[in-house]
């Protein structure tokens, strides 16, 4: 018998923003989470949450940058790493590169409403005045799993 | 002796978003101002303030998103009208689609930074969800002139 192979491990901060997409779906919101970490420590993290905000801005990405920026009491989140269960739209795209991340994680890509690899790709054009390191795929099975399922309960 | 020519007036939406952005050049932010209408009266307003708040998404044209949204406890903002004194950046113009803003109305163009007429053009975007009316260039020398003012003062 074979041995199953084994997944390599989540780093724990998308494990953090995925627990955050499930406090979202259970929210009755999409479910997106987002993690904002410094010196591998978890400054903010926050779930997507425009319903139960009334605030059109709050997706989880944009409440992170905030209450990081609120903790660190400066509005560039220099040095800072994002890690997000999906692909930035263009509104957290932009902001990312306004709070000069060093670094984006995401989870799912997202082909209709993704700003990094899709759309107007956001960090690849010319006005774009800071371009984060990104990484894509970490931890996208669980992240569109619980995409999927919320969407499938709604139907 | 001829009349000079007399300057059509601008719409009052348009004078307190300038009003707003003068607000923030005394405050020694970038001088951009933005307010929110519906059916006639302004229902929200604000001027950029990042580093007064320490929020790298504090852009006017977000703040007064989110202050309409609370103030008619709803995060769409239908029937909602957006005046802006710069054409938005792609944050802004991701967040006033989100908001489903219906009409915006913007003063000075912003060829590095702006993502209405110029970059990534969000509303064109296949995937942009919502496409506001958008009317250009209202107040767009009074506008373009405070920012030359701020940005000479500083260099």
């Amino acid at each position: 018998m074979s041995e199953t192979a084994k997944r390599w491990p989540l780093p724990p901060a998308m494990q953090a923003a995925l627990d955050e997409a499930r406090k979202a779906a259970q929210a009755g919101e999409v479910p997106v989470g987002a993690v904002i970490v410094r010196d591998g420590a978890i400054v903010a993290s926050a779930h997507n949450a425009p319903r139960a905000l009334k605030d059109p801005t709050a997706h989880a990405e944009m409440l992170a940058i905030r209450r990081a920026a609120q903790a660190l009491g400066d509005d560039r989140l220099t040095g800072c790493d994002l890690y997000v269960t999906l692909e930035p739209c263009p509104m957290c795209a932009g902001a990312i590169a306004h709070a000069r991340i060093a670094r984006v994680y995401y989870g799912a890509s997202d082909p209709k409403g993704g700003a990094v690899e899709h759309g107007c790709r956001t960090f690849e054009q010319a006005g774009c005045l800071h371009r984060p390191e990104v990484y894509a795929g970490i931890g996208e099975s669980e992240a569109a799993d619980l995409l999927r399922g919320f969407f499938r309960e709604r139907r």
